[in-house]
């Protein structure tokens, strides 16, 4: 007990917070099911704000502890004023930010120490497709290109790469999901 | 001549900036082509921040009015300091905010005036998957329902959820995309 307590933090992460979650969920899977929220507003022309105030899981609401605000705009050539990351970037940042923690995480779990770690990402996306002009394009990113480098012993990076997988944007980006858009009159 | 330049902004949009874009691209597909970028860097535990410089696109490099910084954490629940929305959440903000601008620039185009445009956005994810408590338990969302709220004449509403379906968020959560990951040492 005492050498746990010592050894609480792997990679910063409080490993007695993770596996008293994990632990939990193990004994009651309904604990696993969560809710994530997001609202957005349209601002004016390619500019909108999201605001993310809580979420549910573990059976009940959980507040954030401050409201999260994300602004989206377009840049000048494709008519925005450039007042925040374009979306198809957010979701570059929500890849990149959830592998990123995946990796982490799963690393620490398995005693894996990582000193540094920084990605950088890439996507391919052909604009013909948004703009309706061939409907044989693609509208969404085809390809997407995710780098890391990582300062860890060399014996762990093809361990690390496995670690990706368990990235729940990963798995949405590769797997798809059911996304249903309702619109009524306000 | 007279008559567009006086009406050249729709729910906002420069319609003059965005006819002279679709119209390049109609004249030369490879201007169509984009590649968006971002830069990565995990900070503490489940704390990274993303930073958003620039990107591909027209033939050229383009740089944003100003570096834009996105910050990813957990909540305590979730063993962390819930400095930033978590990944899953940039996700939501990512469809949220690309389903809006896909809505508002198509209704544009066809003149349909939008006054007042809001969503709310919700996705279900069972941690089990995440956590590889059960490899039959997908690790990414499973159902993402988005309810959007718009203030148009009642004749619009149809028009406006076929034109959700050419957003580049949407798409590429609906069809998926190749993720490749590589890691390096550093």
């Amino acid at each position: 007990m005492n050498e746990k307590q010592e050894a609480t933090r792997v990679n910063g992460i409080d490993m007695n917070v993770l596996g008293k979650t994990v632990q939990a969920i193990k004994d009651d899977p309904e604990l696993g099911r969560c809710r994530f929220r997001v609202r957005n507003k349209w601002l004016d022309a390619n500019h909108n704000r999201t605001r993310i105030t809580g979420f549910y899981g573990a059976k009940e609401e959980h507040e954030h502890k401050q409201t999260f605000e994300l602004h989206a705009d377009e840049p000048p050539i494709l008519a925005g004023g450039d007042e925040g990351a374009n979306p198809v970037e957010h979701l570059l940042n929500a890849l990149a930010s959830c592998v990123t923690t995946s990796i982490v995480a799963h690393a620490a779990v398995r005693g894996i120490v990582i000193e540094e770690l920084e990605s950088e990402l890439e996507g391919d996306l052909d604009l013909r497709g948004f703009l309706g002009l061939d409907p044989d394009v693609p509208k969404g990113y085809t390809d997407i290109r995710v780098k890391f480098k990582v300062k860890t012993d060399e014996e762990n990076l093809k361990k690390l790469k496995k670690l990706a997988q368990f990235s729940p944007v990963y798995n949405t980006l590769t797997n798809g999901a059911n996304v249903d858009v309702q619109i009524e009159a306000k």
